[in-house]
Order: C-alpha cells, then sequence, then structure tokens
C-alpha cells in the first residue's frame, strides 16, 4: 500500500493539446498486460531530458541523448515494459534502434525523432518482433485523453500508477501541464528518477527547457531514495506543445515564474509518489538538512540518513532509535563536522543537541512522531544557510520479499 | 545462523602471555549477562589501535585516541556491551572518564594508561556507576586462558562469539596470536570495525605495530560491510606483550614476514566472522574486483556491489539476478568506465562481457553457484591491474527483522 498516495481519477488528467498517448499489449515480459506506451507529438514541440549517470545505462538511454543532441525535432517516444534493455551490449542497441525505426515508419518521421524508453529486468534481451507487432494496436488507441492508462502502462513493481496534473493560469491563457512516472525499487537516481514524463502544453524554447528539465529534476527526482541504486534506465523527459498559445524563451518573460513553479510541483508530486510507493514502504519520510556551507553537504546528510538501513528499519519499526540517525549524519563525509553543533528534531521534537540527545527529549515524544505515516527528520548542521531535501520511505520485510521475489 | 562459523572451543585459544581477562555480570543494559569485559597487561606491552572516521564518534573512542597519543604505557582495557556512549556529549565524555578512572585505581595504575570502549545502543546514556560497581567481579575472574569468555561478553546482535587463535613458530620460539571480535550490524567499517581486540606474545616497537594495526585493519575490518553503516565505535586494537621472547623492531627482522601474515589471518577471519554473522546472513559473498587502475576504484566497485540492497536481496533468494550486479558496477562512480570492457564471473562462471550477458552464459550455471552459502563474485574492470576485496553478506527478512526489533 502506497503511504498516503492513490492514482488521480482519469479525469482529474488532463489532456496537453499536442500530444497523444496509446497502449497496447505486446507480451514483453508477460501476457495479458499493457505493456507498450506509444506517445505522439504534433509538430512545433521542443524536448528535453535528463538520464541516469549509470555507466551501464541502458541501450535506450544511449538513442535518446544521441537524438536529442542531434537536434532534430522529437515526434514520439515509445516506452515499454518489463525488459530494461539494459546490459544488453551491442545487440541491445540495436533492438532499440529498431524499435524507433519501427515507430518512425509507422508514424512518417525518421527514427532519430522517436526517444525509446524500456524498464523492468536487465540483462535479458528486449523482444523486439513483439515490442514491433504490438504498435499499431498501440497506434490505433493514440488519443489526448489518454495519461490515466499510459501510468498504468509504463509500471513495473509499482503497486499504484503514478500521475499529476494542473492548470496555471498565465497571460490570459490556461497552461496545461500532466506527468506520469514509475518507479518503486532501483531509486537512488542521479540527474533523474526511473522514468517520468511531463508536458505541458505552454512553448518553451529550447534552451529554457533544457535548464527548467534540470532545475525540476534536481528538486523532485533527483532528492529521492528508495533503496540507494541508481537505474540503468533513469530517465526524465519534458514536453513543449506551445498549443496553449503561451510561450516562453526567457526566464525574464511575464508568467514564466508560475508555469515553472507549476511544472516544478508536478514534478516533486511525481517524485514523491515513486517513494510513497517505494518497495514495501509503509511510510514517508522527508529529510530536510539546513545549516550546511554547501547544498552538497546537505545532501550528502540527507542521502546517508536516507539509505541507512539501519535508520529505515527503525521507522518501519516505529522505533525512535535516534542514535541511528545521528550515526548516519557522523558517517555522511563532511570531515569537519563539529556535531556538538548539530540539533535534529523528530517533526517539532528536539531529539538531539550538543552531541547527544537533548535535555527536554522524552521517549514518548519521539515514539509519537515516529507512529506517524509521514515523518520530517530535520537537521540543522548549524555551519551555514544551505538547505536540501531528500525523500525517502522506510524499509519492511516485503522490501525483501518484493525483491526476493522479483523475477520469479 | 551464522554462514560456516562456529566459534572455536575454549581450548582452542590460545592464552597470550602477558594478558590476562575477566569478565562479569554488570547489568549495563540487561540482567543476567555478562556484558563487562576487563583485560589487563603486563608491564612492558605495546597497543596501537584504528578508529571510526565517523564524526560523531562515541566517547570511549575519543579517550582512546586521547590515551594511546599520549604515549604512557597501556595497562588495561575495559569494554562493556549494551550502551555504546555514543551521541552522548560531555556527559558521555566523563562516564568513559570515570571508568577509565575507576579502572586506574583498582589496578594501580593511571586513569590514562586505561583504554575504553563501548558497544550498543546509542545516545542513551552509560550507567557508569553499575560498570563501575561491576569491575571487582571482573577483576577477580582475571585469568590468561579466558579469551573464550571474552568474546561472548562483548557481543551484541551477534548470534555467535567470535574468536581466532593461532601460533607460529620463529626464530626458535613460539609465538602466540589471540583476538576477539564483534559485530553484526551497522558495519562498513572505514579504519576498524564495531569491535577487535588482539593480542600476541611477540615483541613489537611501536612504529612497527602502528604501520601493522593499519595494514592489518586494511586487509580484513576494512574490507566488510553488511549494511554499509559505519558505526561510531568502531575499533581494532592489538597488543604485543614481547613476552614470548621473539622481538621485532624493524619490516627487515628475520622472522617479521611470519608474524605479520599470522596477525592478518587472524584478523582476517575475525573480520569475516563478523559477515558470516551479519545480521540475518544466510551466505557469505566474496566481491573480488581486479583490472582496476588503482585499489580505490576496486573497493568503490566492490562496496558498491556489496552495499546494493538489490544484489543482496537477489543473492538471498539465490536468484542470478545478474543486471543488479550491473547496474551496481556502473553507479560505482567510475566516471571513464568503458562498460564494454568489464567481466562478471559468479565462482567460475562468466556472466558478462561486451556490455552484456556472456553468449555463453545459461542461467542454470548461475542459478547452481547463487545456490550455495559461499559465493564470489569475480569483476575485472579491464583497465589496469589493481585489485580489492569486499566481503559481505545476503539481505534477508530477518535482517528487518533484527533492526526492527533491536531496542524493544
Amino acid at each position: 500500500m502506497p503511504v498516503n498516495y492513490a492514482t488521480p481519477a482519469a479525469d482529474q488528467l488532463f489532456p496537453v493539446a499536442g500530444v497523444s498517448l496509446g497502449v497496447a499489449e505486446a507480451e514483453i515480459r508477460k501476457k495479458n498486460r499493457r505493456d507498450l506506451t506509444l506517445v505522439a507529438l504534433d509538430a512545433g514541440c521542443t524536448v528535453a531530458g535528463v538520464f541516469t549517470q549509470n555507466r551501464f545505462c541502458a541501450a535506450p538511454v544511449q538513442l535518446c541523448r544521441n537524438h536529442l543532441a542531434g537536434g532534430k525535432e522529437i515526434r514520439a517516444l515509445v516506452i515499454n515494459t518489463g525488459i530494461a534493455n539494459a546490459g544488453t551490449g551491442e545487440p541491445g542497441r540495436q533492438t532499440a534502434q529498431a524499435s524507433c525505426e519501427a515507430v518512425g515508419a509507422m508514424l512518417g518521421v525518421a527514427a532519430d525523432q522517436v526517444l525509446p524508453f524500456s524498464t523492468g529486468v536487465i540483462l535479458e534481451p528486449l523482444p523486439v518482433e513483439r515490442l514491433k507487432a504490438g504498435l499499431p494496436a498501440a497506434q490505433a488507441d493514440l488519443k489526448a485523453d489518454n495519461w490515466h492508462a499510459a501510468a498504468h502502462a509504463i509500471m513495473t513493481t509499482d503497486t499504484v500508477a503514478k500521475a499529476a496534473s494542473r492548470t496555471v493560469a498565465v497571460n490570459s491563457k490556461k497552461v496545461t501541464i500532466s506527468g506520469v512516472s514509475k518507479g518503486a525499487g532501483m531509486i537512488r537516481p542521479n540527474m533523474a528518477t526511473m522514468l517520468g514524463f511531463l508536458a505541458t502544453d505552454a512553448g518553451i524554447a529550447q534552451p529554457l527547457l533544457d535548464k527548467l528539465v534540470k532545475e525540476a529534476a534536481d528538486a523532485s527526482f533527483n532528492c529521492i531514495t528508495v533503496d540507494g541504486d541508481t537505474s540503468t534506465n533513469d530517465s526524465y523527459v519534458m514536453i513543449a506543445t506551445g498549443q496553449s498559445g503561451a510561450s516562453f524563451a526567457s526566464e525574464t518573460d511575464a508568467g514564466w515564474a508560475d508555469v515553472k513553479a507549476a511544472i516544478v510541483a508536478v514534478s516533486v508530486e511525481l517524485a514523491q509518489a515513486i517513494v510513497r510507493d517505494g518497495e514495501g514502504a509503509t511510510k514517508f519520510i522527508t529529510v530536510a538538512v539546513e545549516g550546511g556551507k554547501i547544498v552538497d553537504e546537505c545532501r550528502q546528510v540527507g542521502y546517508a540518513i536516507g539509505h541507512s538501513p539501519l535508520v529505515k528499519t527503525a521507522f518501519f519499526a516505529s522505533d525512535p532509535n535516534l542514535g541511528r540517525i545521528l550515526a548516519a549524519i557522523g558517517y555522511a563525509g563532511i570531515g569537519d563536522l563539529d556535531v556538538d553543533g548539530v540539533k535534529v528534531w523528530l517533526d517539532d521534537v528536539l531529539v538531539a543537541e550538543n552531541g547527544g540527545r537533548a535535555a527536554a527529549y522524552k521517549e514518548e515524544d519521539g515514539a509519537r512522531v515516529m507512529a506517524q505515516a509521514e515523518i520530517t527528520v530535520r537537521v540543522d548542521l548549524g555551519r551555514g544557510s544551505a538547505k536540501a531535501n531528500v525523500y525517502t520511505c522506510d524499509f519492511s520485510y516485503d522490501y525483501v520479499k518484493i525483491n526476493a521475489d522479483y523475477r520469479s
């Protein structure tokens, strides 16, 4: 059960003019499930993305990078679940290329105007013939009002589909933003998450979109961790169709701040949904680190806490075993950290200061907070004004069960 | 159940002339268990240690560092389990100091000739009055032939006591080496493990012993991980009494190589015992990384694999889900790694090369190795001649259970 998260209803996910989506059953890995998603873009869109920094990055990630760098207008995305097409070497690159060629031929665009995405098991070959055979059904299903189905068709071990949508009024125009994401394990993004797609009918010039996708990822997908494993396939792609009539070329344009804030908010919602649905998660934890000299050291501390199996099992047990949090702060890698200046709160409860337990701290106060489904661990490093958030979940029996059973 | 490990019988743990050990029940945290260990050293010993790099290092670790740096002859060690005396601020330093003063007064030595060690729950105050009250019983129990009891008295979540002993004939003398260690969770040492103590009746000059303890730790305790959490209390201390009559002042001394090899071997045995008894462990895994440009990058890759919850749950499930290993190699942080040059073996089975699955690999071969209790993951990075080993265990339901229940 995800922590305080439910997929929005289909009618809460707004169409984005210029984007149509279709899903199909291609039997990539299992029968009787929708595992293939096609996204068709009208001419005139800008598209930007950020991708995993894993050196064993998947073949489709390599093609995405190449196609975006090539500068041709992107006209379609093809996404399969079941097989990640990662750790597949040269044959993997050929199958990813073949899927782009098939989509391109079907839609009458070039192969390098197609971005391919795969998610699922690593090191197994992608059955590209089955993918190609499924494409006509996905094409027949293409419609603007299909975000809900797409959110479901990209899932792997996710227990719920993840999607978010909102509108913002700007310059007398209504701008719509919709997005979907997937991921529940192998989540410690580094530039992006497993898979995330966001589209807006705002027009956003390419340089501005390139910058936005990085900033939005840094504020969202790059702040989450489930298990500290950076996937081979992490991708976050942003599409701007321009069909709302509201267009932006510069950060100083009127209305841009509102559009940007809404896009970042949708990104955060999509990213947090992944943590809320983290494999085996029973709690959603915000690690808010402040008082650092630089943002990077705040993130280091946030991730040390967010990755620690000891901290995460204590959250699962609702056990205010706070020493584990201090230990994680201590080994986060800040060599000159003065621990006597560090303060730690669980929500509003001050639990540690002066190098140890806070004098006024009572175990029952800690236990009360730990019993909640949503908890904020606030850390003040006491050495500056930088801050960063990391979002994570607890570590339960079910994490082990899910990951011990995943392939079987 | 530890993986292929049983505590040696008491008569297999040889006394080390010059060292006597006593244990007692001090009710540090629980009644009816031996939780206090006193080690008394004859005059004339050299002592050296390596300690955690956690900034929230425990109060006793700070005192150990100070007392060793002070240069006075160390005459006693006092070790309690139950409470770690970490994250306890200035009061914690005072209780650690008080325990040294009590031992010193009892044995007629100065407080700074005593090294204190604590292990157990972090952030709770050490009941130093109970510790002091237990000291006379520990003193009354002092005897040379007591390593077995000491190994038991320092345990926390360990399921078996860990000890090792051997003798080596050198320069017509018999040199004896005995050691104990403890630890099962919060294990990702950085300079040393939770607690390890080794004594030899060889004489080893201080500079040589200082160097040896670092080298031995690097080859043993600094190669292991259970959960990636670096403890606040990690300490590895080495004692050389000189009472065998065989003494060494330089690495070129006759016989030194044999003595050093034996001491390193005992260190490795003590360190591996911790992984074999890792919380919830059902398998012992050696990650042997070779072909690196430098040792550090081999260790990075080894730890990325050894820390990955996804890899560790796959081992628990005996599932040759090898893509998770490739993913871990890919995110280990070698920015210019050419993945097409990487090879991976499970024992003798080549599973990956040329960026993907090896052509001859059969799933049943991988499954056969994964079903074993001891597995070597061998990785050739294909870019140099450096190598490093990391020892780890799998990740099971019981890890979560143990750590969710630890304080209750």
